[in-house]
């Protein structure tokens, strides 16, 4: 295998197989990923990311294939990742579905990537945001983040992006379904898709009413705008760019930015610390050190509490 | 809140309100219950834990109430814990569906609990143990341990038990569905309840064949029988327990008792070590430590390794 450094070389090179090749490593949580994360983070920090989420079947796909070519025609380098953290499968197959994207496919300024974590533990908490990184490093300005359902881990992710668009499509009772998945709260910038259907004006209306829009807020808060598309022809999506850019001015004259990307990389370093955690755990197996607390805690001459403060302690002077 | 010492003693006693009380602090994850297991322990080692599961349908509370009924006519005192991996509901409101049970609800001999762990992470790995404690410590010599579904939890919990029981019933294509869960690995007895209907010789035959029964083994290896019952007639149950009880002795006579004891409670004791470092991680985030740390990912002058390092020791030198 190809050398880590000479990988992110190529990769901040805009080389599309080292890009690739660094997000399978995050994907395999490969040994080689702290030398690879380490090499990648003087180069990171750059890029603005923008999280997509809502139920199947508004568009998802389709609007952010417009939202790339949108972000071409300013002249951008954008990055695709789309995640699903369902699906035990890896990159290739779902990118196969993803027939909007081969738009993209030719462009040296487009990367995309689809992502599976293996049903490992916590691991699109510190996976999603390790790719980011890989996508950062390889001078994507704008990194858009599709998620493909609407579970907790969906909203997560969506929510630690510095923009959230939460997609909704008239007549789906998407309103009350994304109010039941918290999905609402964490929407930066709402786009009803697919407007050209009727119901779309009542749609907005009835979204409009659930964030309480028409109510008084602070100054200097965050309003955040209804934008109607119709993705499959384009149509809207550089109001949703317009939008896009509007809310990160004001992530930024407000501090906001940096905020949460604070939140973001702590909560990265916080599943990476438990990940490295129950690794030195899972060694302690093979130790007599378990075994013998655990005849203990059988035999009932020591309590499961007790028992854990011990292993805690072997951990951490091991 | 009446003290721990005395819901111990009372559940020492038999006390049903004591031992209730005791599992709903495992439930909610308490912070009396580590002095609830120091103060456990030393009662605890005594119950033989029988886990079973299959598919909905198969008649698991009918089989569950059934066993009870025949470990009572021994004169066993005999604790059923029903967990639902799923369920974000505690106790009360799934014993109201389980008619079958109310069968023993005034038998003092019998104690008798579901258990939900809403969700937590990790939840069930160090609950059901815990909750097991509680009955073992009530002096239960036999404790039941009833799973909701098939999921992967459930089959990790019903393979936590000293012997675990697998039922199915003709006709509904159980033997796949359990291959596919990695079920009939775990099952050290097999049933086939609803015996009465067609095509139970044909499910028992297909599992015989599955399980590879037919063929040779080592001398001194356990060979996992297959029982037919009526559970809602108790026809057959008699031989069930017979069942369990020549698996129990041969678990005693092969040193696998203890064996399975100690990788239980190496299990458990994993989960309340990860619980306990997810605590204390969470503590560190009110700490100037974790934003100074994901400031500087944010900003690309470290890398997310090395600031997981950094909270690790801070972890625990704090």
């Amino acid at each position: 295998m190809i050398d880590v450094a000479t990988l992110v070389e190529q990769a901040r090179e805009g080389r599309p197989r080292a890009v690739a090749r660094l997000i399978t490593l995050v994907e395999n949580a490969a040994p080689q990923l702290r030398e690879a994360m380490a090499a990648l983070a003087p180069y990171t920090g750059q890029a603005y990311t923008v999280g997509l989420t809502g139920s199947p079947g508004v568009g998802k796909s389709t609007s952010t294939s417009a939202l790339v070519s949108a972000y071409r025609r300013l002249g951008k380098r954008v990055g695709v990742l789309a995640v699903d953290p369902s699906s035990p499968f890896s990159g290739g197959a779902l990118l196969g579905d993803r027939v909007r994207m081969q738009d993209h496919a030719t462009d040296p300024e487009v990367f995309i990537r689809s992502m599976a974590t293996r049903g490992h533990l916590g691991g699109l908490s510190w996976a999603a945001p390790q790719a980011l990184r890989v996508l950062d490093a390889a001078g994507c300005e704008v990194i858009l983040v599709e998620t493909v359902g609407v579970g907790q881990s969906e909203v997560e992710i969506a929510g630690q992006a510095d923009t959230a668009v939460v997609l909704l499509a008239p007549g789906m009772g998407d309103g009350i379904q994304a109010a039941k998945a918290g999905i609402l709260e964490i929407g930066d910038v709402f786009v009803v898709n697919k407007a050209d259907r009727d119901g779309a004006d009542a749609t907005a209306r009835e979204l409009n009413h659930m964030l309480g829009l028409g109510e008084a807020r602070e100054a200097g808060d965050w309003r955040p705008p209804i934008v109607k598309t119709v993705a499959a022809r384009g149509e809207g999506v550089d109001e949703v760019v317009e939008a896009l850019e509007k809310h990160r001015a004001w992530l930024e004259e407000h501090g906001e930015l940096a905020a949460r990307r604070r939140r973001r990389a702590a909560a990265e370093i916080e599943a990476i610390a438990l990940a490295e955690l129950r690794a030195r755990i899972g060694d302690l197996r093979g130790d007599r050190h378990l075994p013998t607390l655990a005849d203990r805690v059988a035999a009932g001459t020591l309590d499961p509490y007790t028992a854990a403060d011990h292993l805690i302690a072997a951990l951490t002077t091991s």
